[in-house]
């Protein structure tokens, strides 16, 4: 993914609006949560197995599709203005994530990132 | 970023503690709005000029940057279950955007995306 | 407020139209979620001047009561089937907070319940 | 529940450290999404079958009425900064949904609230 080019993108089309004076760290981080919530909503009446056949309905998959687009555009524009780099955080996370679920004591817990 | 890469040391991880039972795209979904509400809490009772200064603090960086590689690990892992490009998504629904919110209707405007 | 009366009309409300097999706590606590979003979503493009003002334009009054009526109807679905007694557990929760955050110590503090 | 008197004593709770100043109504609804999600997180590894049982297990029973005391908390302190009495606006809520949801249309159906 060309994160770059895409917040570029997105930094212009929220310009060209002049909606930038919306787009504060705090109001991003709302956003954010709210179309998680969107995606949220097309499985919260689905059993396990109708939920992972979400993508074999055209309407429901192009719905989903558009969710986690909107999700990843605040995502983007957030680490934009905050200037985090989402992939060196992911690989840091990534690690302290290895020590402190070590695969001996994790193995098939369900317990894994709770407690 | 490199997406495929990074889903594959995902994959990986998950696979080492035999967390993929608990990966459902429902359950995956659940998690993701877990974590863009950890990312909420730390601007909870921020004023907007604190909020805008969240990353001048080391420790509370540290969390925000934390936050967000958990926000991007949890995408990542559903875009890969479900199949989803996410670039591809994202540039679509930009196109969609752009239709549905013309910039002469809509700048400046704060109604943009509700209604 | 009557909450057994109005746990009772939620349960018919369900019972008609044979909900009830969606209802499951799990569930339950996803619509929860996603109704809070909803009702950030009111919230999130608003300055903190625009959104202390919220109830005095009547469209969004009137939005603002149902998502809050919304969130209300799945708390008490959700404590229903978990037999759970708001009341009472929300004074045990005013009784744990009391001492964990002591008033000498967290007066004037926005770091109160996070950290 | 006595609606009146547990947001007397919420309100007295907040007073007492100064926390007034954080709580407005944008802030209070970040609280109220952020608690939903906490809840959230109790169920978000679990099957249905574990999820229905939550309350069998002693710390995860008082973990669950503890969040369902911190939502209650939050939606009781919005409604009262906001003047909404809770049960009116859920009573008038049931009856447009009475409305919007008959019986015969959605008798059954899991699209119910969503489209």
């Amino acid at each position: 993914m060309d994160t770059k080019k895409l917040q570029k993108m997105l930094e212009q089309f929220a310009a060209e609006r002049d909606w930038d004076q919306f787009h504060s760290p705090k109001n991003l981080a709302m956003a954010l949560c709210v179309e998680c919530s969107e995606l949220l909503e097309e499985f919260q009446w689905l059993s396990e197995d109708q939920a992972s056949k979400i993508m074999a309905t055209t309407d429901q998959a192009e719905r989903i599709r558009d969710e986690l687009a909107d999700i990843t555009a605040y995502l983007l524009q957030l680490a934009n203005k905050l200037d985090v780099d989402l992939e060196n955080a992911l690989l840091s996370k990534i690690d302290k994530n290895a020590a402190k679920y070590p695969v001996d004591k994790f193995k098939g817990s369900s317990k894994k990132y709770n407690r």
